[in-house]
């Protein structure tokens, strides 16, 4: 297997990437190489195609992009232990260092001196990624590919939405991304007692409807709090999944969110956000909580049932190409027509 | 509204009830008259019906008998505030006295002094019941009132059953009876990846079935450790929910549970059991949580918001008759061959 | 006891506050009368006494002040059960509706409806004050009266503190008042393994260093990132308690948490907050919790045993006058040079 | 560093231990090897020492015994990263597999895999020992080497006692074990409202009443139930912690436990333990946890505050010898006129 790979590059600091031959990685001894049967495309890849502000600080050219992924085992460091070649896997992105408080105490999805894959080292938008052992994660049979390497993104709705216990509950999903709309399947499939998706993209709330959104609003075209108190009686939402950064979503969210309520954040605000916290937080006994990542691997076990039994996300999957068509890919994510984006290596 | 009206009175110290004329009740200031529209048939009804020992040594005759029930208010008393004649409502059986450690500390369902209504005394299997207004629950209009009368019985599966998050989880219940069934819809409306049902009743596994159970087991005719050892690849599983009072079931269960699982019990065993503490609990780090009623009003929220959007438990509502057929309806309870059945007084 | 009483009153709408013979109040059923033997002057009646901007849209005189109290039941309304007269007793301040959904599932502190003694209706700064039955906490009878009247506001820094495990922690608490005082001394108690208080105030740091704080920093004087940061090795706080209601304080504070910190406010800022959400809750994983009043009667459970075994608040307790020095104890509070201030009716 | 060391030897099928020279460990590229400073004697070493039923089933001699202890790197395999020779370090004796479903979701105390240092392979009481890197812990320069290597079985007693809030609380300790002598200390330290100390053998309750119990009962002398209810005004407690592994004692823990109340396991019995479920767990509510090991690492940061802040053991380091007096230091630990018995390599 040593040779070459077809890989997408970020090759350069500018926008774009650019397909190419790569050696295929040596490993070492706890490391493992695996064979890309799908990948799927991250607003995070997205920011390194546009080389945005966030991007030019953090990448160092050349770097491999792409980190959700499903694929098969192809070869084992000689130190590896309780995995075959042939194994059905996919991969947790981040790269813990299991020595911080984080890590030692349950929480190594907090690590302090975490990498990512595709971002700080290279990616699996390519042939062959390779990773260390710790980083695997056995695919359940039943799962196809395209589906499989959804469980990242999946795993960050989770932890998102699950915290709480959703039944009977009200939940408000403000952005409708693709985490925003597993968010709003996700709290659907657990009991919620009304679901309401909140974007200003109309192709997406299409998809939220779909996903079961008992409510799909546009906020600029109608008043969201006037929509969802209206809807609830008056007595607004246990939870709010913040999923679009927007500092105006935000604030409305709180308008609405009930006393003792819960506020999950995970869209990433460009500025800092100025909030009332003593009529919103304080006095309400408002619970806020900030979301990154996913719980490794207990996040994981919950992605892959949930994928399994109860959670369809085929409404989501929107569009599928060969690694090759990766222009016509990324167009896609930029004109914002779009779910999720598969790509096949 | 003085006057009489119909109801089940347990009026002597043997076996059966009858179907008397008794004064519709008078009301203090913070009582509610109620007038019953479904009421359902719990196991306790049937033991205080065939007076076996728990029964004798608990009631004293006379008292209408029933817990169970949906109507609407018929009478206020005069320092009732926040309800109206009309309202539609359920009742919280448990009487509670409010001035314990339990009571002021959030678990009022653990009140040390509580009493029960059709028990204690005067129950809802009658025209007409009367409560204190604590004890009333405002019913969702969209649950029909053989549906609202389960959501006590739902209320008590539900507390057995979510205390743990149930994503991804392998859920075993043994016994069958209505709230192992519930229990079984609840685990499987919740995300379970696998829901095992045990009962040596062949209807009521015909009933797990359709609850969504993906094996139901006969453990007379089958092995049941093997049985779902085999279905989980020998894992065994994460959560017992034990609802036989079975001392058997209840050690096979101990032998399914994973490390670190939970095992909750709400099935009373006739007599002590006896257990391997160190083998089954300690070196597993095993969870063991007696269940018993439901959280005022925590879980009827659940199991209200459960019944309109996910829990489908028309396949345990197999018996409905007016009243006056109490006689049938109790025999067809004796039989064993029912789900859940409703009396329309 | 029909005849007239002492009471501090808030006759008009503007600053200060009378001494005035008031009627003894009259009895509905379940409401108890209690004979005041100490109170204790918070934060709030000094922004009704000086009638700032909150006091003025809040308040509608005449009102008697005043809501920390201790004493004993003088006479009972004629419905009252579980009490008797002679009954050592302090009160919790929150009038509750006890039929909203907060009410109803286990959040009464939070309930969409309170009304406030001393503030929305007659207080405690008198020789006695009527309240309802469920509003009675029993004092243990190892509590001095000047002790168990401050149990109100030991709870609100017991809510503020308790919801995480403090073992091994570090702790800062920012707002050396009452109540943060509090805080530091109950996280000293419950093993945190180092707490940093901050004030302006340099009267109110020592006494923090007297509650057991390991550093008490003044933030006009030094730089209290620096400080905290060389203290923990770089590392940072494991949690926040802010008890100023300054941005400054807060947004520090924020540089300070850890990756999975938790953060607990109950200062209430006089203007919105901006907050760099990305950098410092979301990536980070912060948690973020607003907290009013105390648990009904959880959080007293824990205050009341505090106070007894672990907690000594004889530093905090810098001054005691009768009632009729109302006017020398609100200049003391009004120089910022004390901590509690007791009054004796 | 190649050449010889002394070792306490289990080498033969048959009571009693001997003091051998063997050779110096070799290291793979992740292990690390430890000089032993000092060691504490824990009841498995004297299950082991007196080669018991347990014992005789579980070790394969020759296995050099021993699991408590603190000490120096002295040397470290060549791939190890984040540790330094000389680092002060004590370790955690689970050797996990990190791939069961336990380890893979913070629960890896729980390892389905597991084996134990001084039980399944080499332990240290030695002058040195070989360890895995992901089993060192680094000890706080405060912690003089004798308390250090007690934070394994103080781990214990945290994770039996901490997993409740036990501000308030009564908390009755069955078994004044070293163990259960720092349960004590630890549950009066974290603010319980009584705790109560029951053994028979009375050298140790009188450690347990210098660790602060607030009764210290010998149930051969006294009525355990009687007294402690005479002590909670017939109340009971909120938490048992069994640490005797007596049928006996359990019962009478569950006799006097509270509605809601939690009931920790880790002593051991011998054999099956007959309970009342329905009486004393189901209709009470109680919660049963059984306790094994400690949370790898989230415990030891618990356990290292403790000792630093909170919790002085003193009273509980009644012997300390030279390794080579091992033979007195084991015929203290069969007298039972002992708390903890530290070894000196």
């Amino acid at each position: 297997m040593s040779g070459k790979m077809k890989a997408l590059v970020k090759d350069k600091p500018e926008p774009g990437v650019s397909l190419q031959f790569k050696d295929i990685p040596e490993l070492g001894p706890h490391e493992v190489l695996v064979k890309v049967k799908a990948a799927s495309i991250c607003g995070t890849d997205l920011h390194i195609y546009n080389w945005d502000k966030w991007a030019a600080e953090r990448l160092q050219p050349p770097v491999i992009i792409g980190h959700e992924m499903s694929g098969y085992i192809a070869r084992l460091g000689m130190a590896v232990r309780g995995w075959s070649e042939g194994d059905y896997v996919s991969l947790e992105c981040h790269k813990i260092c299991g020595l911080c408080y984080q890590c030692q105490t349950g929480k190594a999805h907090l690590c302090q001196n975490y990498t990512i894959l595709g971002v700080d080292f290279d990616g699996c938008f390519a042939e062959y990624v390779k990773v260390s052992e710790t980083n695997l994660w056995k695919n359940h049979p039943e799962l196809p590919p395209q589906v499989a390497c959804l469980q990242d993104p999946v795993g960050n709705a989770v932890l998102a939405t699950v915290p709480v216990d959703l039944i009977g509950k009200r939940v408000l999903v403000t952005g409708c991304g693709n985490i925003g709309l597993f968010a709003i399947g996700i709290a659907c499939a657990l009991g919620a007692d009304g679901v309401y998706g909140v974007d200003i993209n109309e192709y997406r709330l299409d998809i939220a409807r779909k996903m079961g959104a008992s409510l799909a609003i546009n906020p600029v075209e109608e008043n969201m709090v006037e929509k969802v108190m209206g809807e609830t009686g008056g007595e607004g939402v246990d939870v709010v999944v913040e999923m679009s950064g927007s500092e105006k979503r935000l604030r409305e969210g709180f308008k609405l969110i009930k006393h003792g309520g819960q506020v999950s954040l995970l869209g990433i605000p460009q500025e800092e956000v100025s909030l009332d916290l003593a009529g919103e937080i304080i006095f309400k006994g408002v619970n806020l909580s900030g979301i990154t990542g996913r719980e490794i691997f207990a996040t994981w076990y919950r992605a892959s049932s949930l994928l399994r039994n109860t959670l369809d996300v085929s409404p989501i999957i929107t569009h599928q190409f060969p690694l090759e068509a990766y222009r016509e890919a990324f167009q896609v994510m930029q004109s914002g027509k779009c779910g999720k984006v598969i790509l096949y290596p």
